[in-house]
């Protein structure tokens, strides 16, 4: 296995639906959430703020099959290539990234968080 | 504009290229390089090693053309939707995630660095 540049522990991951070929997310992984997306085949991450190990979905079921695990170049960053069960993002697109500069809404809200969500802290 | 959650003055950017949706690289911008991108449409970011703006492609040629600059959810990351013309990775392969966890190599070398750079910083 590669050595990975951890930064305080943590590594960034991009997420990549394997269908749509959309760029879901960024979020940050340690190397234990690593090894359990290698060991379980399930998106596993580090929450920054929650300061804990999160299986993606674990609250919503929206997880993601984890196809391929990819390292960059520098070896400081992760592409997980994904099949979704639901849309990425908490806030009820099916990508973050839903926005442009401006902040103009360019993506489909596909759920209402209220509805998924006991607290949106996910 | 939206406002944009950097820290320690930077944010990471996702590159993907528009016509084959492939994920090319993850850079830091800080608030300069992202107006820079904005203003000539083409990326620029943040240098964390050398500590200062670069072009893109500024020594090998290998610029991108930007887009669309899109936020995610929380504001702290960016993606930089591009057309590439020319690999995206300074080691020769179309895109920086070219290896598996293993060290796998799964995409294929379409340049020589050491014909491209004079130094191999970029």
């Amino acid at each position: 296995m590669l050595a990975l540049d951890y930064v305080n522990g943590l590594i960034p991951v991009v997420v990549q639906e394997e269908k749509t070929c959309e760029v879901l997310m960024v979020a940050y992984a340690d190397a234990e959430a690593v090894q359990l997306t290698r060991d379980t085949g399930y998106a596993h991450f580090f929450s920054r703020s929650r300061k804990k190990i999160w299986k993606k979905g674990e609250e919503s079921g929206h997880i993601q099959r984890v196809l391929r695990i990819l390292v960059d170049c520098d070896e400081d960053c992760l592409l997980y290539v994904v099949q979704s069960k639901g849309p990425a993002c908490h806030t009820g697109y099916r990508t973050c990234f839903y926005r442009t500069l401006d902040g103009k809404i360019i993506g489909d809200r596909v759920f209402d968080p209220a509805k998924v969500y006991a607290n949106k802290d996910q």
